[in-house]
């Protein structure tokens, strides 16, 4: 294969992620990680911050980079001359949804494959939002995202690492 | 059976609803679509503009009809003289929910009954609120809602059939 | 709808099958029990036992009656005229069984309708086999099966209704 | 078991919630009713209100008490010095979610241990929000939810009971 | 809660049930492990096989002991005065096989409760019928059954621990 | 993606599997589609008809290619110095069974990956024993499997195509 494109919110990026974006590397020449723009949702981290602690994140692996984009998934993929997807999944819900998704983008551009993947046991759990709840009571969150980027988001909420004690 | 409801928000109806209706009405004399006035919620298209739309795409099958209703769906039922309620379903997570609004509505009604279909497989993928992240980016929504609603849905999201290009 | 089918093994008939043969019959003109013979299963009831228990338990319900069928059901609709089908359902894998047969069905028979009824809550955990597995024990079964067909159980599986104590 | 923690946001507590603290309080020496205080939603009743609501409804089993909580479970438990929760279960969508907090608390708390208990048949399509939904509209909510507590109910929704009609 | 089973066919015990009987020990009492005598399943190892390798693996847990049963689990446990079983849960398949059987229970003793805990992550993909397929073609099952039981199952598959290379 | 290998037990091979090998044959250098030998189970067609029927239907698929293999999956993939097979993916039973296969292969080979691609839409309800017990009722099985081996599977079954009528 030789483009392979991960899309997400990565609101923020979890080591889920992180997980994903290695083993999928490992099966591509050229991994891309596509974080989109949702002018619908409220995230909380900007397209911008997130795109940044991403890429420091990804920085030794040496073909996975890092864009935002804008719009259909379906066009983008052509837009850029990408054929196929990888998603992570977890739960029974994250499967039907991403179904749905898939046969929808196959609609929307018939040369377009989702490939999936399941998450390694240990991050089978994790979400980004749950991360957050979590810190947002200053609880622990070293086992659940990159340490590289731990002190942003202890920073967004307001809390510091020693904020439990 | 006599008279057959199916109720939904419709926001907008999809090809996947009509082609509920046109099974469900071949199956009863009298298919009533039901569509709810929620004020609970924020919906894309007015209930007038959702019921025009519906009554335009059911033109063709005889003994179907569209109302919109308030309130319990179970205490609709009880009004109109009807027994039976017909659902789509597509997903798990649809069934869930469904089977658990079923046993609601015949704790309120018990003489409610609650009928399911199964989607078509060629609509099985196919939401509301999927065409609408669709037509807001300007991708071709042809496929996925009746022709006589097209420049309604386009119209409502800002941009005309050609936008992709 | 004039004529609906109600296919299974009935291997025996139980609580739950009868409030569904109930709850369908009130919905049509004429409800069909079909017991479908399998040559490649090994049931517990003969065809002929089978017929004769669904025939006793649902005598009061005037609209319905029972017939056996061999071969496949979707022909079998076709060659007794009827369209539609109801089917109960109780947790998330029935469901994806039944809607797998429900589309291999349409595929057999264009004409063909699945319709799908939720079983009453308290009959919800019931099936056939672990019914069995009750009277094998000695167990009471006497919430989970019809009265009229309670003494054909415990004599099929060689224990008398007080073999418990 | 010396304590069990019952963790929710009880928004209102339903006759299912009831049921789950019967239950549960007859096989540990303690258990512990904990409303949730997040802030991050907007709840139909105050902390106050639900807190209160509650104490009324259980007032008659001896060995259960009511409380709230801010912050992390987790930590709470350690906090208490409890070492169990027990979780009502009802759907399969109910379990994902569930399975996936009880992961992420045994992580931020290893000694943490969630018990699941089934909810019983009657109660097991019930939730506060489709509770609510009938009450909004005057349905009867007697067969939801504690007669300790409808009228608080009603008043909070702004229509008597006898509203319907 | 005093005496708590952990009821199953353990053929053979893998190291997910030896982590749910250490956990579940630790919140009650006494548990008792019951293997349940099943004479319509054909098991790979015999009764006493089963209770034997169970025992060696529990014997550093103090509170935790074995015993074979025959007949209904709803009655075994009225025949030795427990109130609570206590089953481990990996999939959505479990979880609905699970609740059904908890609720047939319930019925035939009211009494009964059961409770369900979350398979810890590094087991949450171990069954024991896997963990044969294994054996059988030789591979490393080091990982998946007790240390105590290896050569046991090794020696019913017929090969040895280095039957691989 | 160089080596991907599609195992199975195609008894026999039907559309559904065509298109899962011709679609991901379009994302890697080299597919092998590869026949499990399974001494426990009974299947209809002989390794050997089953390796040459896929033969036939993949001859136009140039990059892919037919072998059988016996043992462990997770060691196979060594052997052929492969790293990644493909599955495809219908319903949420499939892929709870095929997440717990995908996490036992990783503990068995830690360099194997495990990937997912939905079943199209058309063949999402098709299976091998569906599609057997359509033909021996002599039913059409024309949109079920490749015209390659129709009338090897008559045959098996011992039905002219035309013994319906």
């Amino acid at each position: 294969m030789e483009k392979l494109v991960y899309p997400g919110s990565f609101d923020p990026i979890t080591l889920g992620h992180v997980d994903i974006i290695r083993r999928a590397a490992g099966l591509c020449d050229e991994l891309i990680v596509a974080v989109l723009v949702n002018p619908g949702k409220q995230p909380s981290f900007t397209i911008g911050e997130r795109v940044d602690m991403i890429r420091r994140c990804i920085s030794g692996i040496d073909n996975a980079s890092v864009r935002s984009f804008d719009g259909l998934l379906a066009q983008y993929l052509q837009n850029i001359g990408a054929r196929a997807i990888i998603k992570g999944l977890r739960a029974v819900s994250d499967y039907e949804y991403e179904l749905q998704m898939a046969h929808m983008n196959k609609k929307l551009n018939i040369e377009m494959e989702t490939l999936f993947m399941m998450a390694s046991l240990q991050y089978s759990f994790l979400s980004s939002s749950t991360v957050k709840d979590v810190a947002r009571y200053g609880g622990d969150i070293s086992e659940f995202i990159p340490e590289e980027i731990i002190e942003d988001v202890y920073a967004k909420f307001g809390r510091g690492k020693d904020g439990i004690s």
